[in-house]
């Protein structure tokens, strides 16, 4: 390596080892800071921020990549740089021009009006008033267009906003992927039962918390997470955060059993991959997730695609039994299953099964492009959300707090960010699609626990190419073929078939 | 407030909170950190001190402090600021003096030798080897003898190391103060008998962690500890940390049952003295501690002056039979007083009772000053450690491990650290002589566990105070005296006659 990227590479880790600090902020603020230290916590990140996005927009970093690369062109000032090396440099241009697209006083303002937001938006679900929370959600949306405005990338203003989480992405080409799998979902669900309310009390029931997590640390071992670098926590909302690559932090909740489990799954994917990203390029974006939909696919790829299966659950289930006996031993393996699995149409997203997950996130993907076009006003959002609720689910909230205030994302301005969830589903059944040809005994390593050939499947075709790839050049190098929600909608036909 | 000064506030706020930050760090390292992440914290430790250092040193800052008072004279420009004001500016002055007096690039050699030679301190004492650590040991002498010298504060280079931790103490007020206790201690100890090991199995047992937190957070509370702004967790050795006033850690261990209850009176102490500070003057150093004598002093008085006493034992024991019944039911009071309060010469610093206790850190102190005069040779000090031991405690290390090689502190440069540690036994037992003075229902108080009259008497006389004062003045306005070790003479006189 030359001296010159060398150098870049160094002013890029101390960048990422801020980002990192800031993490640990958040991780802490979610799980051990003690209630009395949120407004002085709001000041540390904000200072933290402040520090990331001074370095990124500095001078000096102008200057050190400029040497390298043309800002403007985007041209390699070295061609006898390999191939990751021009990668590298490329994706560092974006991001910085993403970066002083915003001038710092708009910046400033939109996360303020997005604190402000994100408060009234709570005190708005808690007394069920969307009147109180309209005003702010006009407002954050017209920030959102001021955003698109200066990122002004692709062809429509939500084009830009989708960039920010999905680059690549197009707005055309989710409305195509997304038309097909809504409309073969409403089809699929409209073939199902009514889902009934499960009601039996070991469902429910309150097991004990340490033999949980030492049942949930002992699953995230045998994905392949290792526990010198990946720990555990309890916090109200799961999430996954990364201090550094070497420190990774997931958090899961107790509600029922195999929604611990599901939980444990799903962070545990995510911090798989962000342990599996190309850590010799440690603060470069070839050391980063390619977009927020990759690294959905892998939360649901081990969620969803593995610890759905029967074989997955076949072993699961007895490990919940050996560790739970007086709570478990009258429950049978098809019962527990059944109860584990519910399908159907239900108003709250996180609460949504595999099939009709995908129908809340398009309802909010056709309303947030509405939005930003300007073709719709606030105070008719309910409605709309209503009356898409009806078509797409057949149910309809009863009240706002069930409807259209259910999502925390708009308060804070995050419009753009609800579709990578279902390109994180359409992805992960890509992969699916793609590990059941080339791992023929899939299943019985699934059955067996024997899941690090499957991470190192991932590790392979995924973590390790970080950003080298677009998500586009990602699918094309695993499946051969285009971004389809096809592979998905075969998945969820058999889903329901079982 | 005028502006200039509202400004500079505001600039020592930020700084404070890049501290805060920092703190965070090390809190999580000794707690929840996976150890996988221990270099890259190592990075993220000093990239924060480093932007802390480069603030208080800045030019920035040198402009808006310069502009109220003259960096060199001390000379408060505008006369009209009223007596806190002007403290908060000659209090920031020294502390700049401080920072500037050190070259970055010494700064820097400093805290690299210290990390190498705390790690070679490990092994010296793993594989009991003086002579790993002693090259080490030299450096870092040497390296203190230089910060003396770029320091040049007080008449003798000891003088300016002790500032750096208890400025405005003297090393000859030390001496003098010190070898009274000194003196008077080997006589107390003499008349003793022998220590007897207590072989009891109640107090080795491993009690309930759960139920030991729940004592632990009990007792915090009683203290006048808001749980909305403390918190306790665990770590291999108890501290206590401040992110902001309104966010302070304390941790603890599970070892003996009194151990565990004295370490959270200790770490409870210093936590409450941290968030009684004046919070209006946020960031400055009016919103600090004196020094660390002072803070010293209010852990131990709540360790050692409160906790050891029979009245505090007599609620406390019941409260520890309610809790582990089945373990205790057959103790009586009289056996677990005597046995949680064994008192007599032994080797180890940290286990040692309250009257040894300041034996072991006078032989610390008086090798100090020799290793900074140059009147010893390293390959000596082991031999004139143990010829200490024996002359003042009556016994004597039979390996290095036991003996010099027992503490961390020399191996990271905290020469003068160690007499601020008996400091506090000294300064709290002029306070608790005051206080049993003024407050005539003490012991009922202590026997109710009635402590909130307590905490506020320490917080009207010492924690508002804040830097306002110095330790001398402080002394003054408590007792109307000077620093004195013959309240805690006294004090050690009644507990060996108990």
């Amino acid at each position: 390596m030359n001296n010159a990227l060398r150098e870049l590479l160094a002013f890029q880790a101390k960048t990422w080892n801020l980002r990192g600090i800031a993490s640990l902020l958040g991780w802490d603020s979610k799980t051990y800071m003690p209630p009395g230290g949120i407004s002085a916590r709001a000041q540390h990140a904000s200072l933290m921020d402040g520090l990331v996005h001074e370095r990124v927009t500095s001078d000096e970093y102008g200057r050190l990549l400029g040497s390298l690369i043309d800002l403007e062109s985007g041209q390699v000032r070295d061609p006898s740089l390999n191939f990751q090396e021009q990668r590298l440099l490329t994706e560092s241009v974006c991001d910085r021009k993403l970066a002083v697209a915003l001038p710092n006083a708009f910046v400033q303002e939109f996360s303020e009006a997005g604190v402000q937001a994100e408060r009234q938006w709570e005190i708005a679900r808690e007394k069920d008033d969307y009147s109180l929370f309209a005003p702010h959600l006009e407002r954050m949306i017209g920030l959102c267009k001021r955003k698109a405005d200066y990122l002004a990338l692709g062809t429509t203003p939500y084009d830009s906003l989708l960039y920010c989480y999905e680059p690549n992405a197009t707005t055309v080409q989710l409305n195509h992927v997304f038309s097909d799998l809504r409309d073969e979902t409403i089809s699929l669900l409209s073939k199902l039962p009514e889902r009934a309310q499960p009601r039996a009390a070991w469902l429910t029931a309150d097991y004990d918390h340490a033999k949980q997590l030492e049942l949930g640390r002992s699953l995230m071992k045998k994905m392949g997470a290792n526990e010198q670098n990946i720990r555990l926590d309890l916090s109200t909302h799961p999430f996954c955060t990364t201090i550094h690559p070497s420190d990774i932090r997931i958090t899961t909740r107790f509600g029922g059993l195999a929604e611990y489990i599901y939980t444990i799954l799903h962070e545990t994917g995510h911090a798989l991959y962000e342990a599996g990203l190309p850590q010799e390029w440690y603060g470069s974006p070839l050391c980063e997730a390619i977009s927020m939909g990759i690294h959905e696919s892998q939360s649901r790829f081990w969620e969803v695609f593995i610890g759905k299966s029967r074989a997955f659950w076949e072993t699961e289930f007895n490990l919940l039994k050996e560790a739970f006996p007086s709570q478990l031993s009258a429950v049978g393996f098809e019962e527990f299953y059944a109860a584990s699995n519910p399908m159907g149409a239900t108003l709250i997203r996180v609460g949504a099964d595999e099939l009709t997950y995908n129908l809340h996130i398009i309802i909010r993907f056709e309303l947030e492009q509405q939005m930003i076009n300007g073709t719709v006003n606030v105070s008719e959002l309910p409605e709309m959300w209503n009356t898409k609720y009806r078509q797409y689910l057949g149910i309809s909230p009863k009240s706002n707090r069930e409807g259209i205030l259910q999502d925390t994302h708009w308060s804070f301005g995050g419009i753009g960010y609800f579709p990578t969830y279902t390109l994180g589903n359409i992805y992960a059944a890509q992969w699916w699609k793609q590990i059941r040809k080339e791992m023929p005994d899939l299943d019985a390593r699934i059955r067996a626990h024997d899941f690090v050939p499957i991470l190192n499947w991932l590790k392979k075709k995924i973590h390790i190419v970080g950003r080298g790839q677009t998500s586009a050049e990602l699918v094309r190098s695993i499946t051969g073929g285009e971004l389809s929600a096809w592979p998905l909608i075969d998945f969820l036909k058999e889903r329901v078939q079982r």
